[in-house]
């Protein structure tokens, strides 16, 4: 079908993912979207991803659903459980730890609209666990390349968002797959691993990135609009704001 | 419930997850027993997972639906491939590569009952995915240990069955989680990486496990024997012969 080289991305639904993937685009690969249902309240964003997987014309689209709501440990597993919003958002996180104290949070973190340490909507192993699969489908198509928006300036502060994270699992996955044996190495590409969340949004306008098709709320309205004050949203506005560009979707308040 | 520290074990049905497991509770561990349903060929092996959680009374024993199936890539989840067979194995594997190239076969393992290379019944990445979801899990209730029946001497030449991928794996899951960000180290164990397939069952039958609960052939008969010529069948036999002990499950012939 294509002579590129085959490049699967983590699809979201959300922007930083959309950015990814238009990076991944832009540099020549074959884009093969993954995307998963695992029992998240805003299952809203697999919309998203599907809107994002056709605007950038990916090969293919995979959504898998996965029974990560059989293992729980998460607000954003839980319907009734309350996401973490701002400015309550510190109170909400109960025995949650201080990640500033294993790992230095960057000043420009501690910006009062996002909630310190880490937060009740952390998934346990959720990105392991995604890229294990995505591991799994590199072997299968075969690819060499994967592609994730992971962030660790503006984001939540979740462990498995950081640059060491990235670096290990890249490593596992040279050992764990048949490639990995046979000499061709896997490399994970987290391109937006060390930028603010404003200059996402820059380089998201750059690559054409279709904002208005993306989705960040943790928490959005029976009618679709974003809350506008969980993590997520926060962190999607002062990115906006910062870049001094409009941000196209819709917000409750 | 328990005062004994928890610990995960991955329960496939098979002799050596049952093996590890056994040797967890020996050492005082309260057990977490997790298994998977992953569009294998051999669902029966859920079954003996069942039994052999209940004979080594398990605090909890968690069975996940993965869709492994919707990537595909192995014998094991197609239902009109053929498993690989001795002694036409080494026809069935197609474009495997010869793991010996990347790392040396025990002498042991060049047994003419052992198929070369990597085998059609390799499933991509599935030793990361077992892991991620139990890494996952760990989390959740929380446990700081994992169990393991992987082994790297009479094994099928799987790449994610080796003390290297259990070491990144490890490295990853304190990096991946709160609780290794926290310094709460999680440790994966390994117990049967490195012994003969005959040592194995000597071990089982010094904890008392149940040899006869188990199941380990990949192919089996609609009446539930196994078929005694798949890899998974050769290397039990093989370690009950040279254990000088009966095998007490039945086979076709």
């Amino acid at each position: 079908m294509t002579s590129r080289e085959p490049a699967i991305v983590l699809l979201s639904g959300g922007m930083d993912s959309a950015v990814a993937a238009a990076l991944a685009r832009s540099q020549g690969f074959a884009l093969y979207a993954l995307s998963f249902r695992y029992g998240q309240r805003h299952v809203r964003e697999i919309e998203a991803a599907r809107r994002v997987a056709q605007s950038l014309q990916v090969e293919k689209h995979l959504i898998l659903e996965i029974p990560l709501g059989q293992i729980g440990g998460s607000a954003l597993l839980q319907p009734a459980a309350e996401v973490s919003r701002t400015p309550s958002g510190a109170a909400d996180h109960g025995g949650a730890a201080d990640l500033s104290r294993a790992h230095p949070v960057p000043q420009d973190r501690t910006d009062s609209e996002i909630s310190a340490g880490i937060p009740a909507t952390y998934v346990p192993a959720r990105n392991t666990i995604f890229l294990a699969y995505a591991l799994a489908w590199a072997e299968v198509i075969p690819a060499r390349h994967i592609f994730l928006g992971v962030n660790a300036r503006d984001y939540s502060g979740y462990p498995d968002c950081r640059p060491e994270f990235v670096a290990a699992f890249e490593q596992l996955a040279n050992l764990a797959t048949k490639a990995g044996v046979e000499g061709e190495k896997i490399t994970l590409h987290a391109p937006l691993i060390h930028l603010r969340k404003a200059e996402i949004v820059r380089k998201g306008i750059e690559l054409g990135v279709e904002f208005s098709l993306t989705h960040s709320c943790y928490d959005p309205a029976p009618d679709g609009r974003a809350c506008g004050r969980c993590d997520s949203c926060s962190l999607r506005r002062k990115g906006f704001r910062e870049a001094g560009v409009p941000d196209p979707i819709l917000y409750l308040g």
